[in-house]
């Protein structure tokens, strides 16, 4: 498989850490978003949406989404699942990967900011909207699973929850958002004893700068 | 069953087809989110995200996220599918629904427009933000459809993609988008022949106004 991608696209990095848990070989492509390579010809034959991630299998057949590729994988690869068995515990890790993948990053990924800037006219304003945008989303994440035993977002199996709140971490980090949100924090810490996290942070990546 | 929802709300709009398409019968809770109800504090008993809907089961198990929903009433009421079996097959609709579900529609619901209105200070600027973000979602939509047989978005059954599309085309018009897709608009029609898409259209719920 091929990961076209980029190390700090939140989207591209919830697909590594699925690929990394699930033990999936793959090789990297990858495209610089603020340079607009995203939206190159070569891209947008791969995902006429002009986003990253796309995941090309080995034969040719190309997948976007990132939650529809951690589907995928999950259906071909099921083991180590990435949800539990049980169809309404399945619905409660999901929602909380949708409260992320679907009401806060897409809200402030670098497409928007860029439509806020020049709504504006001010990158502080930008920044701001991110600030705002993830403050308000982890903040509902953090009740989400307040009742929900650790060290995970639910319990001692890492789920689809995690890996879309250690995504979503690095951007309250890099937006200078106010951390307030101590089971988030204590299951993020946990996310980042484990391997796969550690070889799938953008820092690792063969692109990051 | 119990759907927390709103008349108007496109993921309300999306849990109701598929809760008829399936034929479970359900009861209406409505929050007019104008006037802030999602944001009561019954409601964020609830689901502290404040956003509808929630599906409240019969032992007061209340699940969010109207994709989480779908794919909870598909996995305990498996017939008719709205997902096909094949796993690269599934992982396309999931992905058009999700090029919905992601990143168009919470990048202009009523939360959104309210933060846009705020910040320009024109109602105007929050109403252009609107069109141009479903116009460039349903464009990328079009485009990953064009290849697919109809007279659905995936063949010759109704999926989880037609009832992103059929919520969201409702916003199209409602905020005047140029309706520039054929296929879209095709795989639509088709949808508005079901006797499942006309009850749970807007216009016939209870709270219709």
């Amino acid at each position: 498989m091929r990961l076209h991608g980029f190390f700090r696209s939140g989207a591209s990095h919830r697909v590594r850490i699925a690929l990394e848990l699930k033990g999936i070989e793959y090789t990297n492509s990858s495209y610089v978003l603020r340079e607009g390579e995203q939206r190159s010809e070569a891209f947008l034959r791969l995902n006429p949406q002009g986003l990253v991630p796309a995941l090309e299998l080995d034969d040719g057949t190309v997948l976007t989404q990132s939650l529809a590729i951690c589907d995928y994988l999950e259906e071909v690869h099921p083991e180590p699942p990435l949800l539990p068995q049980d169809p309404v515990r399945r619905a409660k890790v999901r929602a909380f990967a949708q409260a992320i993948a679907c009401d806060t990053h897409p809200v402030q990924n670098l497409k928007i900011l860029n439509r806020i800037e020049a709504l504006t006219g001010s990158e502080e304003a930008a920044t701001q909207w991110a600030r705002q945008t993830i403050e308000d989303g982890l903040d509902a994440c953090e009740r989400l699973i307040e009742a929900e035993d650790g060290p995970f977002c639910f319990g001692d199996s890492v789920t689809l929850a995690d890996i879309c709140l250690v995504s979503q971490m690095g951007n309250a980090r890099r937006f200078g958002a106010d951390l307030r949100w101590p089971r988030l924090l204590a299951a993020e810490a946990a996310c980042n004893e484990l391997t796969a996290f550690q070889r799938a942070a953008p820092a690792n990546q063969p692109d990051a700068s």
